[in-house]
């Protein structure tokens, strides 16, 4: 298969041309581009750049407006919440985990929801932004069904996602961003395009049992939450917490943000999201905060290693070394990738792509 | 096997009766017995009166003080730290969770964290407090390594448990309480006592390699995070939002709160705890939050079932059905945690026992 380079600048700046193309201010096309990039070089390229493409249709749709701006309706000492008003919703999550930090600021933990929005890219990048502040970050979404629940068939709640990041004094926060499914619903799929079965765990069949074929998704069938009713638990907390105090819209009522998928509600999407911060070094100090953590990372990282292991890795650690390779050689791209960005640069009539094949 | 039978009543005079001839004041003997016969009601009985007796033996050794009483050190608008003092656990549970409310009544959110404590009990206990008072309660803490983690061999961090309640207009929870290891220690321990396999996914054996056979366990091995690294990522959120953050013992310097377990390291317990407490009316209103939330409960109700299955349940209402059921009839309660009660009769010197075996 072919391999794909570019570099985070290149890839930034065609990002931004791009969206400057779909009407959106520089400010708010760079920030995105920021995030997106970010979340490239991080090597989680599900949720990097692939998504501009679906996401930038959203506006001449009149799903998602270029000229918004998401606003505070009503906050507290410890807490805001926004409406999105359909904006960029990387712009508007950004704003939302910003605000967040500020109120755990003066009252040591704050949270931001937001709705009327739609799909803010990773949601750990927003976790990183309190890591940043000294703060534990934490965000979630709720989302349109694609998982099952205990005893359920078919598609309940979505694979409401929950990240975090807790900071360190290296700079590389210790971060994680699951959904709470057990398995992403893109491995399923790349799964059926190959032909290949799954492992146990992942799917159920069109009658909601446990099946390894792959084959009916994502037409019928639906992902398993992740260690099954604990998933669903956690699952539920998200759609409570980022939809059900929000006013987003919940589960098979929420339109997915990518348009035109077979079977999606009209209308706009309606995400709900949740940003909170909480302040590290609050309860003892910040040193003792790092030192104890430290201790910590070197705990488990020191930690007896398992036959054929030859390293424990920190939740994050692998996509910080990932980064640091991308900044210094390039953003290596998987075609799945490229191919949304040739489809992309074709939208908006860029003729000139920001990547190049490497020869092997 | 034999059954046995108690009123909740008279289990909870028991348990009040034993604690004061430990020494503990009536009113937190009176406390704690709510506490753990409300666990044993909602069929929890891992978590309910059979943790009494190994808890008790803490007080005479001097790792627990019923003289103690735990104290706020430090506080800012939406949170606040409790130093325990090694004090009667459930009692300091008690008030920090009633502190968080509090707090969030004011802010929106609020957290209490706890150090310098010992076990709970049932940290969903604590959760439903704040769902009493139509908050969403999340409850957490730290313990002594019990866990693996990807790429480690033998227990690094503990099975680190997660709760949480969202409020409902029907007054039963919604509420999940679970340890981020992917079965409980309990349920190995059993199979191995039956000699029976256990599930893949569970446990690893001596050289960290994934295993059905439980013999080796407790002595070597270690339980599986819940969903692998899923579950790691939660359990090392819990040891910093617990531990790290509040001053609390750290993994393998944490002994446990069972006194004189093979290979406790000496000292007191210093669990670290977290209590979090959100108001749940604060963004929309009380009644649209529950409007919304029966919304949300009966989708899932409604859901098509699986074959084979003809309900979905949401996470705790199948507790509050036993709950409702013991009310009723009587607690039925399992031999071994008869046998936890008898011992405990003993080494107090009570003469009667609360309940009777059930001849079916």
């Amino acid at each position: 298969m072919d391999r794909f380079k570019v570099t985070p600048e290149a890839l930034e700046n065609f990002v931004i041309e791009a969206m400057r193309r779909y009407g959106i201010y520089e400010d708010d096309a760079r920030l995105s581009a920021k995030i997106l990039v970010t979340t490239d070089t991080w090597g989680v390229h599900t949720h990097g750049t692939r998504q501009l493409r679906p996401l930038l249709k959203n506006f001449p749709m009149g799903r998602l407006d270029a000229n918004a701006k998401a606003e505070v309706v009503r906050e507290g000492v410890a807490w805001a919440h926004m409406d999105g008003h359909d904006a960029l919703p990387f712009v508007t999550a950004h704003r939302a985990m910003a605000l967040a930090i500020q109120k755990a600021k003066a009252a040591g933990i704050g949270y931001v929801s937001v709705n009327n929005t739609s799909h803010f890219g990773a949601a750990g990048y927003y976790a990183t932004m309190a890591a940043e502040q000294h703060m534990i970050g934490m965000a979630m979404c709720n989302a349109d069904p694609n998982m099952v629940v205990p005893g359920a068939r078919g598609k309940v709640l979505g694979t409401n996602p929950i990240a975090y990041a807790i900071p360190k004094r290296d700079g590389k926060p210790v971060f994680f961003d699951i959904a709470t499914s057990a398995a992403a619903a893109n491995k399923v799929i790349r799964a059926k395009l190959l032909g290949q079965s799954i492992p146990e765990g992942w799917l159920v069949n069109a009658d909601g049992e446990p099946t390894t074929d792959p084959s009916g998704f994502p037409e019928t069938g639906a992902l398993m939450p992740m260690a099954n009713h604990k998933g669903y638990g956690f699952a539920l907390l998200v759609e409570v917490l980022a939809g059900v105090m929000t006013g987003a819209k919940l589960t098979e009522e929420q339109p997915s943000w990518v348009p035109n998928v077979p079977g999606n509600p009209p209308g706009k999407t309606n995400q709900g999201q949740m940003f909170i911060a909480i302040d590290a070094g609050a309860i003892l100090s910040p040193a003792l905060f790092d030192e104890r953590m430290d201790w910590l990372a070197d705990y488990i990282h020191d930690a007896p290693k398992a036959n054929g292991s030859d390293r424990i890795y920190l939740p994050g650690e692998i996509e910080w070394e990932k980064r640091e390779a991308a900044l210094k050689n390039g953003i290596d791209l998987p075609s799945d990738v490229v191919d949304y960005l040739k489809g992309l640069a074709e939208d908006v009539g860029i003729a000139t792509l920001p990547f190049e094949p490497v020869t092997e």
